[in-house]
């Protein structure tokens, strides 16, 4: 998608230098663009733990680079270097699979330039079918959106939680390819946006994605959305997710699960938007078996912005002393979603909806 | 309550000097404990629309003091005051009660002097009704946290949203007076603390209250309520209500509602406390009939602190130019409501509830 008009990726190799990796430091959107260079795996996963990339597909596709920066040097234990990236982030199991497959694709290689060729293909084959798998996903989701248009002849009002934007991804989007796809039919929609406390990725990136691509949206703070669908201003909630399971359970940015209840109160349409990475087909129940991440405090007691004279800051809310917790993601039953669009097209939230779409996993588990 | 082991009421009178009305200025807590002298009534209108003040009783109670000193000024029409005091704030139903109590209490009264000692001592009859209707909610609402801890013998885990504590009130509080009382009583308790965006009463009120009581507790984002539920982490939530209407719907920070309908969810109980000049007998549907305020953008871009060294400041936090909704309060309908805690006991959240408690309202709606 664009920023300023300008098709970008939100990670990629240098031109010049193939041995550095680029990606957008998300820490400081809105207000800067800022692109760091990875030139370590060490480098890339402090940039996922500390978080200047963040989203399923997109950790998944910056740990593929870091195995492929740690390829590149050979004073780097490949199996080291593995187990430091998978360590970064516990709840998205895009990065395992991204690891495991790199691992993969190493292990039948034998010379340094053999390996560090098959990482790099491996890392551009990951993105090239994330981004992929972001496009089908719009094509398929862009129907939910058409459907209500066509019943209502209004502007078509969609909520959603945190970025699953194409800035979680490498491009399109996971929640959001179905609203860009509605964007370029012509289809009159507007976007509600969570601010998604406490890192604020829906007011600081979702905004910031929409507002660069034109899309009509209104940032609300992450208490609002029940008001919202009380009073029939929502149509349709879409989501992004970190880690499914077999049987459709989702874990997504804490506070996603206040929403489905909502949206369930409401008769309000709750879909998730999915690539099939996404996937881990080896969990049934979400509640007892997505393991939850706990954050740092500081994430919740200071707020970072920029100050009015321009420069980044942070301010303390809350007294210094008082004792904080951080949860980064919550569970949402598959009871409570609508269905799931995937690449392959939409299913109910149900071991047999996936296995619809996905037959190669039938006798897996 | 106390701050800095000092007791001290929300709103008082100088005692030097009775023509001047003096509260803390909420709105920099929990930082710096501030005391603004209020002179005129277009003063205490400020206070209110711009939340020095805010909590339903000391909305109130600043409203009562407001005519108190319009009263005490030969130039100001008390009906023009009664007006200004009216069209500060919507949705809380104890400022027309306040206004209309005090014009009550005026009608009779001749002389200026008679005026403004009838005005006086109206709204110090009504500081000191609200503060004994919240020690009477704590001694009601104690019996709950009391049951929870005979039954497991664990620490109880209180959820409260927003701050409807005694900064919100003039003393005791409502959703906190339970907790304070179980606090003396020695019941061990941990109080689950929602920062409750966009003004963070939660973070920066509830949390400060707490800790100047030594009551433990932990601060957590407004998305994390859900998550605690699901995990046997809450076993009560108790919030305070800034409307209530004769069928027991509340009014109350947005946000509130989703954190009824996880608590309903995962059969945690959901309580709301609540003096009776909180009710409003004139309405039976919350949805429909209680009027919720939008406020500015400005609260929800921007977010206020303080900087590491000590400076007040805010930060915006989401792209200039997106556009904003800023809705201040919700409704949850009583069918999410386990129970309504008042001044006369606890009750179903009902008609047949309240009347139980409050049978002269029978006839009269």
């Amino acid at each position: 998608m664009r920023i300023k008009g300008v098709h970008s990726r939100t990670i990629w190799t240098d031109s010049d230098n193939p041995h550095i990796v680029k990606i957008i430091d998300q820490r400081y959107l809105p207000h800067q663009v800022i692109v760091e260079h990875l030139s370590t795996v060490q480098e890339a996963a402090t940039a996922i733990r500390e978080m200047h990339v963040r989203g399923a597909p997109l950790i998944g596709a910056t740990a593929a680079y870091g195995m492929y920066l740690a390829a590149g040097n050979a004073d780097t234990d490949l199996y080291a270097a593995a187990q430091l990236l998978k360590a970064t982030r516990p709840t998205a199991v895009d990065l395992f699979h991204a690891v495991d497959g790199s691992l993969r694709a190493l292990s039948g290689m034998n010379g340094a330039d053999e390996k560090v060729a098959a990482a790099r293909t491996f890392a551009e084959r990951w993105c090239d079918a994330s981004a992929e798998q972001c496009k089908q996903i719009g094509l398929h989701g862009v129907a939910l959106i058409e459907d209500v248009y066509e019943k209502t002849g209004n502007p078509v009002q969609i909520l959603t939680h945190c970025n699953a934007g194409w800035m979680a991804c490498i491009d399109y989007g996971t929640a959001t390819a179905p609203i860009y796809q509605a964007q370029a039919k012509g289809i009159p929609l507007h976007v509600w946006v969570d601010e998604t406390r406490p890192r604020n990725q829906g007011s600081r990136i979702t905004a910031f994605e929409l507002g660069q691509e034109g899309v009509p949206h209104t940032v609300i703070t992450d208490n609002a959305g029940g008001h919202l669908m009380q009073h029939g201003k929502v149509d349709l909630v879409i989501t992004g997710t970190d880690r499914t399971t077999r049987c459709g359970d989702v874990a997504n940015k804490i506070g996603t699960y206040l929403k489905a209840l909502a949206a369930f109160d409401n008769h309000v349409p709750f879909f998730v938007a999915l690539p099939s990475p996404t996937i881990d087909w080896g969990i049934d129940d979400g509640l007892s078996g997505i393991p939850i991440e706990e954050r740092g405090a500081e994430e919740v007691k200071y707020v970072g912005g920029i100050l009015e004279n321009g420069q980044h800051a942070r301010v303390l809310v809350c007294p210094e002393d008082s004792p904080v917790a951080n949860y980064g993601f919550d569970v949402t039953p598959a009871r409570l979603i609508s269905g799931l669009i995937t690449e392959r097209g939409i299913c109910p939230a149900s071991a047999d909806g996936l296995l619809s779409l996905f037959p190669e996993h039938r006798a897996k588990k």
